[in-house]
């Protein structure tokens, strides 16, 4: 199903369709995004509970098998596969699978992993599962992709708070993929296009080649910061997302700085923390066209030029080594 | 402001920011999308009145006015300019000084009207104006315009259940306009140069002279519909929009057939009517691109041949030559 | 072979690349593109012979067997399909059989039929055909597409004042088609790009509806412009080409004054003659995207209307309703 | 004056109109397209007279000068400003200066520099000024710009070879900048709307600022291209064009190799040498949208390591660092 609509939109959209005010929900947060989604699901269900981890770890499926097993009564589970401001991802193939074993429905947010990653609706039980042609698959941003199940559909044909006649109804959407279906608003017509023109893309160059791409770029990354002489944002390398590269922002300098720094001198731009993370951590993105490994040299050259200009420490020259060489070694 | 969003996305948002748990709205439904944004009205409302008038007519003034003075607890006014199923014009200007006097706050759905039409927010005193750069202007569907007065802000300021933080939320909206404020969600780049660039058209040609390029093609539109021997929709030529012209189905004919005839044969599409107008009428746009009085010659042609091939009577010789005598008649 | 360049030149390139010093040519001119075709010859052949008909005829093919009976020294005939300015065809099939018999090498300019009629070069045994996307196919002018027959690169190999090194080069561009092979020059991407999606179109529609798309408009355009009281200008119905119609300016008028009027009362703009035909006949084109059989009702009515305006005889209504019925009777 | 047409094209047509039977033609050839210039004179002129200089060279204006003052009938001098290929520049100002003296025409290719250096056509007392939205304006590749003096056009009016009706002819292009004048030819719309947005881009940035820009990146990538431990293939600096960087082939490589690792394991596209120079150099180009500082960065990197990767040797990390350093001194 599309959804002609933002990314944010379909998110609401999706809490407001499948939560009943019945429901007890499991938000899962190891971030910002997945924290986010907490503040949507509680205006829906009777209770919502947290498992929330500090913001540079991933969750861990143990605890939410536990709590799972603790509170039956949950209905719902939602979880950001990348919590993008983080660079983190989580387990949700674990996750999913403990889900369906209980019968839990599942909401995954993979905004920013589908399609630089192997991730797929099915693979991870999703039911309601969030995604946009705009990130990974280097596609165009006014339109959402969102895949329900079944499962899913029934609960939102049961849920009497399911909003339709609304932009925020998924309802209206349900069939608007048929050709003989109209759909629910004006469409826009080139976010059509380019979505399709989007996926075309990926399905032309191969899903397997696209993620190799990604997570290569990635790894060439995080060996050059490391080279650099900085620290990555995530806990451990096993929790570092293939689609961005997030760095601590080192000790007596200030991450708007270095970002004006890599813009002003190189024209590269990098991307700030969100809400607790502003300020401790500067963000890399690899999805879509920037999702070539030449990029991350491109990335520690300034990233390095920057600090070294504020007066920090970067061995730039050691950082791009470390980089071509992870290149070099994937050849 | 711009708001990147759907029509009927900006006309809930309009209805959910400005309408507070205490307010009484009048709504005024002389067609299928007046009534329409009743029933969002009555979402967020105390009490809902409204003024109706069979959907081939339009809104008395002075209905209002008395209505107005028997209630003066109404709070806001919601009316459509061009209710666009019925091919109907509304008289916002005199209803907007009304509420202007009574201290009423209005919403106006302009959005097949502005830029075809004289209306702008400040001459009929809107409150909440809202359009779509995707009709008379010519550009795309994938975000429209809103305009809001400084007392219309400080209602939404002191409504409690104004959305924030929501797709929904005019509230976020704000100061996005402003180039230093961020877009409150990940904007469409590509539709936002595409309103700048239906802007620049718009302006180009010039604001009058767009105007009259509409209203001559819906005037040789209609002496054509006429001189082929079919009935206008609109109980008089005084509410005919300038930007669409709707017909009455003639009698033994079915308004499908007659569709499906003229866009089999001819490659010209007509609209349905919506609602409980479907079956009644026929609807030709004159809007953007298409609002050129060749395109009125084309219509009556393909709708008097239509009409001709399904054994029904239509003068198309008639038609064509009316038309064209207006169109050489503006020279 | 693609040729990135204009029509003129690919013209010009052929006539360099196979007419050696030594050779005679035998040019056919049923109008002002056959008779030009004459002047490019000339600058290469020994000896320039032609057949010249008036340019509201069209070349006899019995004429050309005699000639080439007569003068068994003729090495290369050229000949023009479809004559833009005049909107006649030429029996190509049955000219390019007797040059078969004969040996004879064959130029043919099928720029403005190809695409829009049933012609290819196999079939009508051209050596060098010369066509562009720009017309029929709807694309874009920057480009041409050219065919060379195994027996004209031979002719072109022997042929020392064939150029290279040069845009007049049909020898650079041999291999220019694979792969592996450079363009002899910078292309221009964009036009390639916009070749390929214009072959695409035409083959996703079909190349024989796209025919019979041509055909109803021209057919249509006839009839309608016989019932205004207007002559065509070839001299027989076979003769007329389904991409233009031209028709003859009636007595006491000009033909500069009825594109004036078309232009400025209904924004359609139709073509002028060319050289000798300048000023008695008016050009309505149906080739790409507007070979469709309502724009031969938006022709027929402008046509009418400005012959109207400026004081002549055009029954409009008359010529609307016969456009109409050779649509409506190809249902 | 426009000129809808290839680069190949304009030189080709430049010589042919300018270049008459008796004329006396010096061509300085310092690198392929100077000498290759020559070839097309050579088929126009009555003698050609050349100073010609090793590739990694420059022309000498004082050599310039002393061979006019030797030959007097020189009519005409061309000369590349930036011979792609080598990756010079030609003191054209200079010559230019000389050839006015003594009323000798020029023919000024300005390809690969207008744009991205500080060159324009009465600085230079170009004659006949040749160049290319596509280089240094980042425009596209189907049309050409050229500028013609008053004194050329009175020479190609009194030269009677001058072509007419032909796309090589600068003649039929006279007039046709003038908004009621036709195009000789069909024009390619398209290309005409790319050139004038990338003018229009050119002067919105400044022409200083891009020229600026140029410079750094080349400079940058000088540096960068030194501390690897290569030679640059100008024989001095003050030859050495800002819109291209070209670098001599180690010693025991090929350059095949090199841009096959570049693309390969980088995906970044260097070029190759052109004729003579086939094999001896690679070339880095710093045109229109690359012709930012970053890219030299990304040019030093693959650059080193496509070399490291063949076995030779390159010092990355200092090479990477010299680049920032001149890129940061900018500031």
């Amino acid at each position: 199903m599309r959804f002609t609509g933002y990314i944010g939109e379909i998110g609401q959209a999706a809490a407001a369709a499948l939560i009943g005010g019945d429901d007890v929900v499991l938000n899962l947060a190891s971030g910002e995004y997945g924290k986010g989604f907490g503040f949507w699901a509680a205006r829906h269900c009777r209770e919502l509970l947290e498992i929330e981890v500090p913001y540079d770890d991933a969750i861990d499926s143990e605890a939410v098998g536990e709590m799972l097993a603790a509170r039956p009564d949950i209905r719902i589970l939602s979880v950001c596969h990348h919590d993008t401001p983080s660079g983190t991802v989580n387990p949700v193939r674990e996750i999913g699978a403990l889900c369906r074993e209980r019968d839990v429905l599942t909401i995954v947010d993979a905004v920013s992993s589908f399609g630089g990653m192997d991730i797929h609706p099915e693979d991870v039980n999703a039911d309601i599962f969030v995604t946009s042609p705009s990130k990974c698959l280097g596609g165009s941003t006014g339109i959402s992709i969102v895949h329900v199940s079944e499962r899913a559909w029934a609960k939102i044909d049961a849920n009497p708070a399911a909003p339709t006649a609304s932009v925020l109804s998924l309802k209206d959407w349900r069939d608007a993929w048929r050709s003989d279906v109209l759909f629910p608003f004006t469409p826009s017509v080139s976010e059509v296009h380019a979505l399709d023109a989007a996926v075309q893309n990926y399905l032309d160059e191969g899903p397997e080649a696209v993620w190799a791409r990604h997570a290569l770029t990635a790894r060439a990354c995080r060996a050059g910061v490391r080279a650099l002489g900085l620290d990555l944002w995530p806990a451990r390398d096993a929790i570092c997302a293939d689609t961005a590269t997030t760095v601590r922002v080192p000790e007596g300098l200030e991450d708007e700085a270095i970002r004006r720094e890599a813009r002003g001198r190189y024209g590269v731009v990098f991307s700030a923390g969100r809400g607790s993370l502003m300020g401790k951590l500067v963000r890399i993105g690899h999805m879509g066209p920037v999702a070539r490994p030449i990029y991350a040299v491109v990335a520690v050259s300034a990233l390095g030029g920057a600090i070294a200009a504020l007066g920090g420490k970067a061995d730039v020259g050691a950082g791009v080594e470390a980089a071509l060489a992870v290149i070099d070694g994937a050849g």
